[in-house]
């Protein structure tokens, strides 16, 4: 066979991410759910308490569920503090964890990376599973090195209360690592209304956009001699966090390392 | 005949934008070149001194030019001062003027409006003559009756000085016709990097993007519950202020008072 | 008092955008919710059989409804027949309908009209209420006036079965009632692919994208000498459709006749 | 010193593409342009037969120029005969060349490369040098890894012929290498306009737009769950190339093989 079944289960199959995350390993062919991890309905079927999913059993305890379904790899989709006890439980059990939630300190993944060496396997933490967004500000970071003339405009929903976005930080981190700080547009420009010229991140301007409609979308534009290119990313659901969450699975069953971030896994 | 011959006079016919209005009469079945008028060369041929322009005399007095052409339209593409002499000159000799120079006061446009009244002539001063930017500032006038959260985004060249556009600052003040002040985003928003949220026009925000190879664009972002519409226009060189002239001089024939702007003579 | 309160009944309150009607009014100060039709749970309260809902009596009898509850309008979502009825019944009650089914024939808008001049009321018959698409093809029309080369893109998810969408035909047909048929691009210009140039509707090339992800979305692209316009509408929920539905309740109070499409009312 | 001068000649300083090399060299401050290559005007400065350009002398020997110049580079920019045999001559004489033209069979490009590692100096051939474009194409291969929902579509002038453009069809072609053949859309859609759905390149479907004002432009769209991701470049004027020109003539002093396409120098 081409393709071995990977065995999974989920911690949080009833968050908002974690009931998208059950409905992707449903509908892939070669990914197989073997059981949920819950803070409650121990014992109970999963198909009672969360509709459309499968008949697998709830576990209120990790080591009990890992024991009775022998997984390939744990989807944690709970809550940093109880995502992070998840990780290092997985691992010791042997289980290749996937974490989509943030708040691991320098010093946890260096205690979880030696804990992957230890242990043989891979594990991937990832702040953003967002494929397209991964790409959108792994490819800015490529053309950075061609381009350097460099804005971003971010544009969402107006019930959101911090401008720029956090994406557009990262992008423009990402961007600073591999550019020098350079003032952008003619050296005597003048701003006749103040803010026009957006945030001035060591040169790369960021314009935050917000509108009622929008939901998260973001453009990142380099300008270059006669020509300009653009790259831009469309968030519509929640949804769109699955593809990472798929690729994470797949690659997290390939490598013997933890990972973190899946600008890692791509390209 | 459906469509009668135009006999246009052309001032100002070496400059960058005479010489595309040249090009212009010469392509347009129903327009045709009769004479020029230039502050020098007086008595040549066009076709001299302008590569591919037609055999029509030069003239440097304007009285002159009009006694011996006879045009229907005189197309001024000057100086605002020498525009201003052209405009009355054209006027007082039943020959309708399209004016592309800017710096009339209100009075000047009192007179003149009064001298087509009198010639029961028409008159049309424009100082822009950007169809499709034209369309893009009306249009976001009437989208805001209908969506009152509303951005503009402009982006040039980064040899421009100045930020907002001027454009970017008339669409502003249109919607600012029929749209209360009104603060947008969220009330507790937060700019974590100064600027990033733009310059802030009575609650519209205005961005301005600076990049080398971007030449003049402008989009004009309407947000409402579940939709968002957009509305863009690309300038790419002279050439596209033509259409302007073009529709400027059919019009002008058929009015007998002055038009002081384009967006008048639309929809 | 600036605005006058406007009593609202609506029937099918319980489909999909009849939910959203509710929700519409209900934030809406100046618009007043005082009864429900449905084919069911008479006399019950809305509030029981819809979360979030005000407390109004459900009448599965239109003229019980309208007697106990005086509305000046009626908003209603129900289906092309039962749509029909109610729009009658509602006329000769001194009802304003405002209505959101497709299916009315030329006879019924001609006797629903003669109905509205009889009473002296309006009424408002729209099939599409999404207030961004309405302005989008109204521009269109308006710029096809002056930019006769035109193109439209439509966008849509990858489950739609029909290519070009309703919208992108309508759109063009709007264009054709002011333009000229005109062949478009090179006349000597050549597909190596097939269907390259997108679907010919006299000259209009339309081009149809299908992708998982995508929602609804149309540009549509104007070309002329040195520039281009572009209006583009996004519609990510049915939430769009209100703002057209607000409008028409807002109008229908001022009109005295039979109105059919939201275009009319618009600019 | 950081950066080693770089003593360049151009063949063919006075087509479009050469007085826009020299200008390119002129401006770039580790650049010195050391002499010109021409069929004509032999011995003469340069800056007398083309303006702006500085004072190098013409040859129309390139054997001659070569001994009398000692330059590092030679920047060719002729027709592809004579290209062809500029290379050889050009690696003969120990000069590194960076080669715009086309037209180099399979058979051309072994002896060169075999040339260039005889003579151990590198030599680039890049049909393509819009470094906007290269990266466009780049970016999409990649994408395509993890997207596998793609379209293209490309906008250019009413002037240009063929449909699709061939930029179009080599993003195709770069998809084709990492993806499947998969049939898009809706197993069962219909096109209810012939050729809606554009030309079906393996199931990547392309679209081609034509209309006057437009330039050239492109755009690669890629469809997954709850998201979308665009690629865009626009290439306003010839300038967009000289980015490509001046990192081939960085990338040649330090590589010491033959490079067929900008897209391997890049990332």
């Amino acid at each position: 066979m081409d393709t071995q079944t990977i065995k999974i289960v989920i911690a949080g199959p009833r968050g908002r991410m974690g009931e998208e995350a059950v409905k992707l390993v449903e509908r892939t062919p070669h990914f197989q759910l073997v059981g949920a991890i819950d803070h409650t309905y121990n014992q109970m079927e999963l198909s009672k308490v969360l509709s459309g999913a499968p008949d697998v059993t709830i576990y209120t305890d990790i080591t009990e569920c890992f024991t009775e379904t022998a997984p390939d790899v744990l989807i944690d989709l709970t809550t940093p503090e109880i995502g992070k006890k998840h990780t290092i439980q997985a691992l010791e059990h042997g289980v290749r964890p996937v974490v989509g939630t943030t708040g691991f300190s320098d010093e946890d993944l260096t205690y979880i990376g030696r804990l992957t060496e230890e242990k043989g396997i891979g594990a991937i933490i990832a702040p953003n599973f967002a494929l397209g967004a991964i790409l959108m500000m792994k490819f800015s970071q490529m053309a950075a090195h061609y381009f350097k003339d460099i804005e971003i405009m971010e544009l969402h929903h107006d019930q959101k209360l911090d401008a720029p976005s956090g994406t557009a930080l990262k992008t423009a981190e990402m961007i600073h690592q591999v550019r020098e700080p350079k003032p952008q547009g003619h050296p005597d420009e003048k701003e006749t209304a103040e803010g026009a010229r957006g945030a001035n991140s060591e040169g790369v301007r960021i314009h935050s956009v917000r509108l009622p409609g929008l939901i998260a979308h973001q453009e990142v534009l380099f300008g270059g001699e006669g020509q300009t290119l653009k790259i831009r990313h469309d968030s519509y659901n929640r949804a769109s966090f699955m593809s990472g969450v798929k690729l994470a699975v797949e690659e997290v069953m390939k490598v013997d390392q933890l990972i973190y971030g899946l600008e890692h896994i791509i390209g």
